[in-house]
């Protein structure tokens, strides 16, 4: 089989899970990594791969299949995936829910433009949660969905906290609340806000001169990030930080609860991820959807497409007639 | 929006759980049930819609989209699932996993010949079990898969018990063992197999006149059904097992357990289903499915298809715009 050649632009916590995931798919190689850094201030995993600047990718258009981008959706991706659509395939994880539908109009005409396919927003919530939040409302057209996350470390509300004056260092865990899952799984269809579906809980490393008691205040009372959940905040040392809360763990799990018939059949579908390492998973997802990316292209499709336009066979290394005797 | 208009063909509990389906669908429409036996018997849930005999589904080839083969997988569908697809587009529920491959080269062959779209196999096992070992395999290639049943009714299992001798009437339940789902989700990768899976729990009427210890016997040693089984038999009154034992449950869960990186970041994908009615629940995945044939039968495509080959996108009534909104 023809090796699919991989690009990755933005080397961070999910680049290097892109870097780690390709290792393990023997259809695709890596091909080189772009980064807005001094290229030669970064190593990667992978021996005889170049780093580039990414002004460079231009003169790369012949030798790369996909580029993966592992940028932002803050300021990243809204820029450079429309960027790179025009001269590559690309796949991005754009995540800002809210704004994903201008995100896949600027998307679509860039790609549509250079002759590529786009895979937006794939990973796992957007990604593989939307994908069982499509199927639970197809399957059961009557009932109601329940997304949850964690137990899992929330990079953005670590960032919130580590702003708060006299905070040298922070890991926050966004948690599911028990009682709110069995509410959802009982098949009683409670309505349930973000905030009583889950909890937060901040291991705190606060400079020695600094008020605890002050900061803890800060970060409770601090708008949308905290203020309305349940938040449990620990001061531990930099040490016990490092030691017990450096990985990125993750997880959570979508919820259909319908019935059928005149109600009396209650059914409840359950889709869930446990995950030791969020940006490795994250960058397994984000080549499977790269491969589906490759093989649409090759059969003349352009544009920008979803999870949902995505057959699953089109993610999968294997033969049809393997998939069929193996997993069917 | 057009109505999909779906025939029915066997009015056994599936065809029941179809029809009970297509209600809860609004772009489709029950345009008539299709069967073996004399149609002045049957009497159907959905008003002013019409049984025919199978012999006359030739003249109705015009005013159906989508034929969902509601027969058995032993001997039924081998047949009727090929003839069908000459005829007509078709959506089928062949389980027998084994046989898979071959039913497929027969069904595709009638499709192309009769200008159908066929989708095979689909369901929840086959079906959306398959998926998501496909799902699995495809974001953690370095992993192992467990695919457990129940708790839920067995129909073959009920149906062998009821031909030993001395027994009226009986229930057979598959229940997933603990241990071993600890086992599969702990990040061990134990091999398990179907029977350290599961254990069997039956409930038996027994004739009066009936040696109950030579049944419970003849039961616990039967082989292939029970022989390798933990096999509990009760002895109930037929009321009892008409109270507490008349409805169709099952459900069961698909677990992928793999690793990224050097094997030190652990990630578990867990998709579970738990049913009230076993062929309601099918009922919908066939007619999700069906609006998928109608689909890719619209845009010109023939021949047979598995579940691995439909984009999501297709199973659903709702946009393209509406689902990027709400569910991506």
């Amino acid at each position: 089989m023809k090796n699919i050649r991989i690009g990755i632009t933005g080397y961070g916590n999910i680049g290097r899970g892109v870097e780690t995931a390709i290792r393990q798919n023997d259809d695709m190689e890596l091909v080189g990594v772009f980064t807005r850094r001094n290229p030669e201030s970064i190593t990667l995993q992978t021996e005889n791969v170049k780093v580039y600047s990414v002004e460079d990718a231009l003169f790369m258009v012949d030798k790369i299949d996909v580029m993966i981008l592992c940028g932002g959706s803050a300021t990243d991706l809204p820029v450079q995936s429309p960027q790179f659509a025009l001269m590559f395939n690309i796949v991005d994880s754009y995540d800002n829910h809210s704004k994903i539908p201008e995100h896949f109009a600027a998307v679509d005409n860039a790609a549509k433009v250079g002759g590529n396919l786009a895979i937006i927003s794939t990973g796992w919530d957007p990604g593989l949660f939307s994908l069982n939040r499509l199927f639970g409302n197809a399957f059961l057209p009557k009932g109601n969905d329940y997304t949850f996350w964690g137990k899992g470390v929330s990079q953005g509300h670590s960032d919130a906290i580590r702003r708060v004056e006299g905070v040298l260092d922070a890991k926050q865990y966004t948690i599911p609340c028990e009682d709110a899952i069995e509410a959802a799984c009982c098949g009683k269809n409670p309505t349930l806000t973000t905030h009583e579906k889950h909890t937060r809980e901040c291991f705190v490393v606060a400079s020695p001169t600094a008020d605890k008691k002050r900061i803890e205040s800060d970060i409770k009372n601090m708008p949308s990030y905290f203020a309305d959940y349940d938040t449990t905040v620990h001061f531990i040392s930099q040490e016990e930080l490092e030691k017990n809360h450096s990985r990125l763990p993750h997880g959570g799990f979508v919820i259909r609860s319908g019935h059928t018939g005149d109600g009396e059949n209650k059914h409840l579908i359950k889709y869930s991820l446990n995950l030791d390492s969020n940006p490795e998973f994250t960058g397994n997802v984000l080549v499977a959807f790269a491969r589906a990316a490759y093989r649409l292209s090759n059969r003349g499709e352009i544009g920008a497409k979803t999870v949902f336009d995505i057959a699953p066979i089109d993610l999968s290394p294997e033969s049809r007639e393997d998939l069929i005797k193996r997993l069917l």
